[in-house]
């Protein structure tokens, strides 16, 4: 399996965790998502991120899930790993057991107690110094849930001096400049070029692929939106980019809330028969029947839309 | 002028601020303003609210503004006034001063610091004593920016024992469930029903008008937009609401990011005539050329859809 | 080996964790550090707290940690043992296997998002079906680091539901009225009476025993401090409590500086030959010259002060 | 009246402001308690300080309260006043009142948003501009309640390039290290050497001079013994400090408690004669009468330490 590296471009999904109805890991809906992800045009595929359910696994569960994401895949997209933890032994450990398994890099947030320039730059140096030479990681930059701001000089030192450091998951809200600048730096004064993949359930994705962005890293329930807006774009036609995102935009808003998006995100997967049940491990929130009107609602008229565009 | 009830419904407008290109307050675009957003269908006005340049007037020009706002109003549509305040003091002082001036209601949003039930709940109940029983308020439930969760048994209370509390600004997110679960406590447990406007630059406007939300009290620069869904909405057209507000989300999004948003209102609402500058009193963001080449576009696409539904 | 129950009380020392000067674990100072905390009046020992260097261990690095710990205790004392986490699942896996080793009980704080009386409460009821009715836990209540803030209703409420909660870690400050509310509670109105024990490096021990506390769980690097104020005050001697206090209170002062606080408990514990080396595994503070040298000087003055106490 | 330089030193008390029993401002007291501290030391007066009861006042009775206590001072020493505001406008307004009244400077704490170091920089950088070059400022650096960290290279760069930068209020926590950098940088770098007065209500006074601090600016109820703590350390006897230290220091941490310290204040300077009533303007804690016999116990102890020590 080939590294993650700064050329990374296109959809990384972060993949949802299916579960039974009855809270058990479900490893046939595991290789049914990965099959659905690859249809829908992902180039990558991210798992145990911080804000999925990553964090109701067990270690052993974790690790029979990563196994089995990295098996179905078959070496065909990179897969991606959020190792984020309390402490840098235990990210270590989750790291080279990841990278074993034959993930292609692993993904890293700031711990939410990081205040000051030095201090986030000070901790990704020692992430970078505790994973190693031979693990490409991901700074996953995302204050809305972390609290954390990290400035565009800080992420311009870390790129400078911390080589495993290929991409950026940029979920900064507001953050188009942060793109411009980052791209600018390297256009004018040789900053590196990592890769930039986009976050925040892709809401901005039509404009931040305009500032320079690689495409996008999230997860939401129509995967191939992210990757027809990412073609459209990059093929020069950013119209049809923004008629295939308008279109979309009303739901992936929907899916968007915070807390209650997940629940969203599963119900539409299982939908579209991605995974066998929508069921969130517990605890977590679960859809009220006029949420899920509203769903149903918002997919029929996007249906809608979508044919009206083809 | 009356007083502003529980009977408040459609568009409260929250009105930009607007100041002359060297950071002088602009009171003949004040008049415009107000002229503008009577035209595109307020149905009340909001003004010194909290996130937007309010802070940055001294007291007289805070003063001055409310007067000119007022007495071009003429009386038309209620004014509400934002009082929030490190003490009760200074808020009863402010608040008793703008009713004189003929405003119509206040409102106020929890200082940062409160976090468990009780203490949001004696705040409350501080700040109805404080304001005296012939000034109605606004409860202010904005987390994103305040910190605060209110939780819902938190406004029963309040509502219960404050008659002075009239409305609640929605702006909770995700927030559905907590307008479902207001609205059946009037229905079934017999909660005084106190008007729902919701925030959040208005989108999730639509579904939030079906769970029971009287309309909504934000500052997008398309207030039509917002009059507009609600007019359909309660015509019971939900569809035609829908078409009209998938319209605008575009821009309604890009014009919601936290910080950079209010350049783009101003931008917004200069280009549409409603005031002379677009300036921003220092220190505060300036759009970038790529930005402003964002919102063109918006724009563009706006004004073609919305043609096409015309 | 007994279960931990509410009639807890004394000194739960809240063990470091000793490493070597190269950052590997130091079993040999664990016995030793175990024998130290012993002979100096614990009644108790907790290991793996959130806020010492528990994260930075391996899971299985942590499994070697208690297994030492409990093996050194030889059933003397009980072991409480830190499982908080992210997920339930983790929590509940760590909880059962420190159990089967020989713990007496776990501790467990909220996670940091959580804010409404109710999230509280849903949380820890989630806590204690997840750990099951075998698993005694202990509610860590401390807002400083968590920014949790746990009202008394709903801890009353916690400890009507919840028959495994047999212990409040109290570090809420100010936290006096919270320890005289819940002890009115249970003579007043039939509460259940769970252990209280105090935490905030004991700076306010002698009042907060004064209160109802049943005694102490921090980590001084002088448990006998804490050990003697509570013997003296439970024997009906508060004055030579308070003596015995105010003799400690300038280094427990210094020792209860937020971060680098640990790195000042191991230079005493090193000192006082309980282990072998002073070093926090990386990434840690360290001490300057000038803090050592206010370190020794604060020790020299305490020995001249209990000498003339004695 | 002189303005606040980079030469101050002693002890800036930080004033109570007086009510009486029904609220009003108490003016009597006020002069009073001027009276009182210049008696035990005062070498500067700081009132309106954002944590204490300041945003309880109206404009109109802050106006009042500095003349009052401007006047009682007679220019014997300098009177800073709290400015901070979530506005630059009313910020520059409040100043210049309160510097035409006479008062010697003003200080500034940062709104708890900014993040970043370039953000922290920039506000100060705005702060000096709005305030102009006849405003000598102190910038308040308190993150356990403003939430903002501000690093040692940023208190620099604010120290080069803003000359009415005069005096660091220092209440970090821990905050030895930062002094040390901060004097180091004066003697090694050339860094404009300014006053640097401590905070946390002098827990750290000692260390905090040993390491270049030139006294403390807070609100002990005994500030007799700040400046005696100062006085013995700067004459060359830091044993003797440290004996005085250590006598007050069990009431000055009870004092210290967040939330409950200002009731504890008031009422040692109500029962010490230097106001008339302790009552805090509502809403505020009340003492219960257990937190009364603490205070009177630790009184008691404090006064039979320090005619031991004398």
């Amino acid at each position: 399996m080939s590294r993650l590296s700064e050329d990374a471009s296109g959809v990384y999904v972060i993949s949802a965790t299916p579960f039974t109805e009855d809270g058990r890991l479900d490893l046939a809906s595991t290789d049914r998502l990965v099959d659905f992800y690859l249809e829908k045009g992902a180039t990558g595929l991210t798992v145990l991120g911080m804000m999925g359910e990553a964090p109701k696994l067990t270690a052993e569960e974790a690790r029979i899930f990563v196994q089995r994401v990295v098996a179905r895949v078959e070496g065909r997209i990179p897969v991606v790993v959020g190792v984020s933890a309390p402490g840098l032994a235990p990210m270590r450990e989750l790291a080279h057991n990841v990278m074993d398994q034959g993930a292609a890099g692993v993904m890293v947030a700031p711990p939410s107690t990081l205040r000051t320039d030095q201090q986030i730059y000070d901790y990704y140096e020692s992430v970078a110094e505790a994973l190693g030479p031979d693990v490409p990681f991901v700074l996953q930059d995302y204050p809305l849930t972390t609290g954390v701001q990290i400035a565009t000089p800080v992420i311009v030192r870390i790129v400078q001096a911390l080589p495993t450091c290929v991409m950026l998951k940029h979920e900064d809200w507001p953050g188009l400049a942060k793109i411009t600048a980052l791209r600018r730096a390297s256009e004018t004064e040789g900053l590196r070029r990592i890769s930039i993949l986009v976050g925040n359930g892709g809401l901005f994705l039509p404009e931040e692929i305009g500032r320079g962005a690689d495409g996008a890293m999230t997860g939401f329930a129509y995967p191939e939106m992210m990757s027809d807006v990412w073609k459209a774009y990059s093929s020069g036609d950013p119209e049809q980019a923004h008629d295939l995102f308008d279109a979309y935009l009303p739901l992936a808003r929907y899916e968007q809330q915070p807390g209650l998006g997940l629940a969203v995100r599963k119900y539409v997967l299982a939908k579209r028969g991605a995974i066998a049940s929508a069921a969130l491990r517990r605890p977590g929130p679960k859809l009220s029947r006029a949420d899920i009107a509203d769903v149903e609602r918002l997919i029929e008229r996007q249906t809608r839309r979508l044919q009206h565009l083809a």
